[in-house]
Parts: C-alpha cells; sequence; structure tokens
C-alpha cells in the first residue's frame, strides 16, 4: 500500500501568467495571448512534468481594463485546448463551459469532440455563470441562482446522456462485412427538462475513456451539490488549510449523502508559487511583476484587512511598533492572518504585497523547496487532494516548476513519477463512467 | 491584364470521402472519421495544390444509417479546422454554422479565434438550418422560414459588430510603456434585434485578414439577399451550366442592387470528379464505391428521372432500343438530360449509375483531362467562378486532383501557381472589411 498522492492541474489563462503585469516580463512574447505556438510549449512544459491536466477557466466577457493587463482568459478554450492536444501525448485538457450561456448539444459535442482527438483525455468545467456582462454577450439578464442551478443540473445531464448516446461497442468498422456501425446500440437520448432539451443521438463514438471528465467550480451549497452528483475533480479557493479541510470535508459528505465514494471526487487547491533561487529572488520578481498594477490602491486594501488607516506613498516602510499594536485583523477576509504574519516579519509594505497577501490565492515566493514545504503542508493535513497551480509568469514559471519543484514532491513520495494511464480519467482515478451515472437516475431533472 | 482564374475549395466532410462508399476502400482507414492525422494530411495535400481553403459542411444531427454509410459531417468543424490550422500555412478553412441554432457571441468568438490562430485563414459559412432533427437536438422546433432568414440577418450583423469591436490597431503591446492595449480603440457593440442580442466586446483582436470571411450557401430568393449582403463566396450546387450562370448571374445583379462590386461575391459549383488512368478505371472506382448503396433502389430513381419503369434486378444491361425510344426526361430533375446522355452511350444501367448521374454534385468519372475539360468549359461559360471538389475519396483522390488535375489548369491558364497572398481574404481577392460593412447601414436588423 503506497500513500497516497496529489494531483496537479496547471491553469493556463491568456498565455502569459497568473499575475497581471506578466505580459511585460523579461522573455515573455507580448503577442502570446493569440499565438497557439506558446499555449501548445507551456502543455508539453507541463507534461514533461507528468502534471495531470491543464485548465483552461472561462468566462464569455471583457472584463479587464486592458490598458495595464491582459485579457484574464483565452481567446477560446475549445481552440486552445485543441491546439494542446495536437501538440501533447498524456496531459489532461480541461476547460470551462458555461450552462447558463451554452447549448447542452454544442457542449457535448465539443467537449466529446475534443475528447476523441486527444484520445481520452478532454475535461468539461460545468459551471453556471455568475457574470452580467457575460450574459449581456448573449443578450441575457442573469437569471436566478436557484434557477441557474436548476439549469446547471439540466445541462449536465443532457450532456452525459448525449455523450452515452453510442454504446462502447456501437463503433463496428467492419470493412468486409460492410457494416460501419451497430444502430442498434446508438439512440436518441429524448431527454426534456424544464430549461433545456435535446433529441440526439450525438454522432461522435466513444474516446478511449469514454467521455470526458465533468469538472465544477461554484461555491455555495448549490455548486457542492451539483459537484457531488457529477464532478470527478472540483476547483476550490481556499485561503487557509482550515478553509480547505472544510470544504473537502463536505464534499466528500455530499458526494456520499448521494451514494458515491468520496474518493470519486478530487478538490484541487488554487495555489500561486513564484520560484526562485532565494526568497529576496522571488519577492524581487514579484515586485517586477507588481509594476503592472496599482499598489496605492493595494496599501489601502492591505490596511483594511489589518484594520489600520494606510497612507499612500510608504511603499517602502515596514508597518511600525504602534501600528503593529493596533492591528485588528478583519474577520471577513481569511487572507489577513496572514498578511499580519508576513508583516510581523518586517517587510516594507511593497514586499508585503510582493508576497501575495492579497491575491486570488495562498502565494508562495521562495525557493522550489518552500514551494515543496507549502503544498505538503496542505497535502498531508487534508486540506485538498491536490492544487490547481495559478503559474506567475508561463514562458518561465512552468519549468521552475516543473525542473525544481516536481523532482522534490516526487522524492518525497508525494507526486508520482510518470502517468499511470493513458487518459484523463485514468490519471484522476475516476471510475468508469459511459453516459448518465446509474447511480444518480433518482435525481433526474430531465425525462423522456 | 490576365484572364480571370478559376478558385478552388476541397470540401472535407467525415473523413473518408464525397461517397458512402468511401470508409470502406483500399487504402483506407476506417477509423479516419476521428483521427485528426487523417484530417491535417487531407488539407496539408490540398494546400501542395495551392487550393484556396477547405469546407466543412455542417448540420449538428446524425441523419444517416450508419449501418452502411458514415456519419455526413466532421465530429466537430471548429476542432477538425483547428487541427487543420496547425498543421497548415496557407490554405483557407470554412465551415459551417447555424444561424438558427447559435448565439452570434459564440460564432463571432470561435470563428475569430480560429482566425487569429491561423494567421487570418478562416470562413464562416453563415446558413439557416433546415433540418428537423437539428433544430430536436437543440430542443427547437424549427422556425418558419422568413423568421429563420431574419434572425440570420441578425447574427450575420452582431457577429460581424463583435469581430470590429476592436478597431485594427487597437492592441498595442507596449511593454515599455505598460499599455496593452488602447481601452479607447475597444467598444461594446450593443446590438439588438428581434432574435439576438449581444453587448460586447469580443475579447480578440484583429487576425492578419481582420475578420474571418462570411460564406453562404442557402437556397431561393431569401438565401440570395443573405449572399448578396454578406457574402465572399457562395457554394451552389447547379446540375447544369445553364443553371451555373442563372444563379451566378441573380447573384451578381443582387449584389450590385445592395451596393456592393459584384464581383465581390464568388460562385463556387459543386463538382464531383473520379478522377483514373482511363474512364473505364474510373467507373470501375465509383462501381466499388457503389457497393455500399441500394442499386436496386437508384435503378428505380433512375427510372423515374427518365420516365420509364425500370426493374430491378437488370443492372448489367444497357437501355434497349424500345425503351431509348420511350424515354420523357423529367423536366424536374435537371440532371435528367445528362443521364439520357449518358445512358444513350449504350452503357449498362450500373455504369450509367457509376457516372454519377443521380449525385447530388454533376460527376465525371474520368482521366485528368477529362475533370479538368468539364471545369474549364463551365468556367469559360460563366457557369461559376470556382468549384467546391467534393472529392470521392480523401485518401487517394486529393492526391490525384492536386498532382494531376492542378498542373493541367495551370497549363491552361486557368488556375494560379501559387498563392498570392497569406490571408483567405486575399486568396478570394475579397476586400477588406472589418466589423460591419458601411455600405450596407441602411440595411440593419439590428440597433442600439
Amino acid at each position: 500500500m503506497t500513500s497516497p498522492q496529489m494531483l496537479l492541474a496547471i491553469q493556463i489563462a491568456n498565455g502569459y501568467g497568473a499575475q497581471p503585469g506578466a505580459w511585460r516580463m523579461p522573455g515573455v512574447d507580448p503577442s502570446s495571448y493569440t499565438d497557439m505556438d506558446q499555449f501548445v510549449r507551456y502543455a508539453q512544459a507541463a507534461e514533461r512534468g507528468k502534471i495531470q491536466l491543464v485548465f483552461l477557466a472561462d468566462t464569455p466577457a471583457l472584463d479587464v481594463d486592458l490598458e495595464r493587463e491582459a485579457p484574464h482568459h483565452a481567446i477560446d478554450p475549445l481552440v486552445v485546448l485543441t491546439s494542446m492536444a495536437r501538440g501533447t501525448e498524456r496531459i489532461g485538457l480541461v476547460a470551462t463551459s458555461s450552462t447558463t450561456l451554452n447549448e447542452p448539444f454544442t457542449i457535448a459535442r465539443q467537449f466529446k469532440a475534443l475528447d476523441v482527438v486527444s484520445h481520452g483525455r478532454a475535461g468539461w468545467n460545468a459551471v453556471p455563470t455568475s457574470h452580467r456582462a457575460a450574459a449581456a454577450n448573449y443578450g441575457m439578464t442573469l437569471p436566478a441562482r436557484a434557477e441557474k442551478y436548476e439549469r446547471a443540473h439540466e445541462v449536465v445531464q443532457v450532456v452525459q446522456a448525449l455523450w452515452g448516446s453510442w454504446e462502447r461497442d456501437a463503433w463496428v468498422r467492419d470493412v468486409a462485412g460492410k457494416r460501419f456501425a451497430d444502430m442498434s446500440k446508438i439512440r436518441p437520448i429524448d431527454l426534456q427538462g424544464r430549461h433545456v432539451a435535446s433529441r440526439g443521438p450525438l454522432a461522435i463514438p466513444p474516446s478511449e475513456q469514454g467521455q470526458p471528465v465533468v469538472f465544477q467550480a461554484g461555491g455555495g451549497a448549490n455548486g457542492l451539490e451539483l459537484a457531488a452528483r457529477y464532478a470527478s475533480g472540483v476547483y476550490a479557493n481556499p485561503f487557509t488549510i482550515e478553509e480547505g479541510r472544510a470544504h473537502r470535508t463536505a464534499l466528500r459528505a455530499a458526494a456520499e449523502r448521494v451514494g458515491r465514494d468520496p474518493d470519486e471526487v478530487k478538490l484541487f487547491a488554487g495555489f500561486m508559487p513564484s520560484i526562485a533561487p532565494t526568497r529576496r529572488a522571488a519577492l524581487d520578481r514579484r515586485r517586477r511583476l507588481d509594476e503592472s498594477v496599482d499598489l496605492d490602491q493595494r496599501v489601502t486594501y492591505l490596511g483594511a484587512m489589518l484594520g489600520l488607516h494606510l497612507a499612500p506613498g510608504r511603499l517602502d516602510e515596514p508597518l511600525n511598533a504602534r501600528e503593529l499594536a493596533a492591528v485588528r485583523p478583519s474577520p471577513a477576509d481569511p487572507r489577513s492572518a496572514r498578511a499580519l504574519e508576513v508583516a510581523r516579519e518586517g517587510w516594507s509594505l511593497r514586499d508585503v504585497l510582493a508576497h501575495g497577501v492579497i491575491d486570488y490565492h495562498p502565494v508562495v515566493p521562495g525557493t522550489a523547496a518552500d514551494v515543496a514545504d507549502h503544498m505538503q503542508e496542505w497535502f498531508q493535513a487534508g486540506a485538498c487532494d491536490g492544487f490547481s497551480l495559478a503559474i506567475d509568469v508561463y514562458s518561465d514559471g512552468i519549468d521552475a516548476f516543473v525542473d525544481q519543484v516536481v523532482p522534490l514532491l516526487q522524492e518525497r513520495g508525494l507526486f508520482h513519477r510518470d502517468y499511470e494511464e493513458a487518459t484523463l480519467r485514468g490519471h484522476l482515478g475516476a471510475p468508469a463512467q459511459y453516459g448518465l451515472d446509474p447511480r444518480l437516475a433518482g435525481a433526474a431533472r430531465t425525462s423522456n
């Protein structure tokens, strides 16, 4: 019996990196946003590191001030993942597609097409959209939350039913017998819900993993229920080990309640390493990245987290003794304890911010060993089943992670040394499933 | 001043060929349907022949008896074209996406993503869907024809407006100046029609050709109007030179009525060559392909075209003198004159059918010179601006066309010897357009 090992996903967003200033860093091609050669190179580097999957989050809206930042998402997830599929052999390929904005037939077709061309490596992150501008791009106003989740259940069920509309052995290809397929094994699904419907069948045979793996990333009780029923992987954003454990425990319990083995659902915790030969060099790397952001605004925000009024213009001073005595970390922000911990070490405010204390994932700026230590601590504390890595700058950051951190994790027995299987389902240890999960038949939101 | 030269498109359907029996032919991998290596090889062969574009027609429905035939369409046009984009440099990449079933934001995003990753080689064939099963896959019943075309105008306008939502020079990428883009040149479109709406902007900068080229393939007066307003290329299915001339004349007149130069819209006539060293060998190739179809049924249909009652079971006999005296070619089927011409040559009914007289495009089974002669005749008669080639079996048929017919067309001055430009717009001689066509502002179906 070997100890459990962590699973790793690499988030690939806009082609530059997880930090807003990534597009301007030395060695980065500022045209990477549209350059599939770069995206393929990133996926190949991740595959060299035996990373289980790349993940493209997506919101179909331009929700950023492009004067200083690159767009937050890739030009199109399907185009990017197809390009990666053509340039890699083993790594899983997962992207978000909204259950609120898309029709299930389109999702089913496009993700299953990706699945067959990648030989069983596709995954779909099924999430409702909460973004007003994205809905407006589709001529919609956002439905109420309950409505959105009701539709999400229907969409996942219709998509999975379409995926299963050819039986596993329907595609005969018998040249001598002049028989292309066994039509008795290819059937319409005829599902009708309150929000969506589809007749089927899909015109796509099974892939090497049968059908794509479902992921989930929504929050709250609704998100938990969606994940518990359908997902093999969940992208979560805990800021502390405690948050991670609480989420993972709730997820496993929810899966158990619907009759699944809790090990069928893996929680990936978002994590943002910045790797350099020393902690100082890692902070300098992040300071360079921070040149693209408004630090005075961040200082004000940091002050609010610590219960202090911090004036702009004092970026290069640390908190003084009077301030440290007066801090009242905000209980509303789970990041405030870590912010205080770093501030107490005496760093300048610029360096406190360079530690990523107000970033959207936990950040470790440091050596490969610092990064591996953090991951080990979280993983062994049961805060997650693995990590969804938001690499600061892809062009050198993926290589640094793969060449420096991965070997440490492997030496410590925390990460596999090679892919054990050929498919994404195999990488995740996700059980075989084809079509709808028969254990969930009682929970059907759609009917014939 | 050089003489006009024809344009060539190659239709790529299911991975096998334009004939139902293609999947079973010698040398054909019966798994090609899902194998992107094959599709890329076809596109590379077409590119070697300086073919202007590959075209994937699409209907999102499984509308064929798979016991004997392969599906009519590719697993997913975007996945296939993206794969081709990664394996080719110059050839245009065009696919159908339904204006009835899809939201304009999805079409705009996916085709423009393909356009930037292919460096300006994408085209969108904008057609309403008339297929009941396709609508049912989207939980819809088909709208009335007028309604469908009204929506089609709106969808094309919204898509083109989204494509133009970044000005040509908006993507600054000024590393030293810390400026990613000029936000004063990236704007919402805020278009609202009766059927669709979108706010925008799209998060994709211009491609090397600005934005994808629009094609059209619908029939009737509605299709003509749609093509006249927006299309740079039209896929048409004339069976005779007269039909081709009539369609092309009507198309050019319609374009002129909306203020466009008629040369801006090119008509591609569907054409199906079967190339072999002799006509007899070409007929034998098609006879082998016909082994997958019900020839008795086709004989019955042939009889109806000729005004004869033809009993099954006499496939290897020609029409006799009494029958030839009694023929009354059906005026309702434009193919009947050609069928009679072939029957009068004394071929057996099996060979008459092997001539493709009841196929969905004109067929020439013969030598490369026979094929080139046919194309020359049609082109010089003004029946088309070029051809959309339905190659019987892709695995050797594209090579045969490229290596044998293309050189003849080039020697005769009918086809270019190399790509003159790098983009699809350049290949077609289509005028620059970015965003909506300002000449059509008066015809707007959508408003702010």
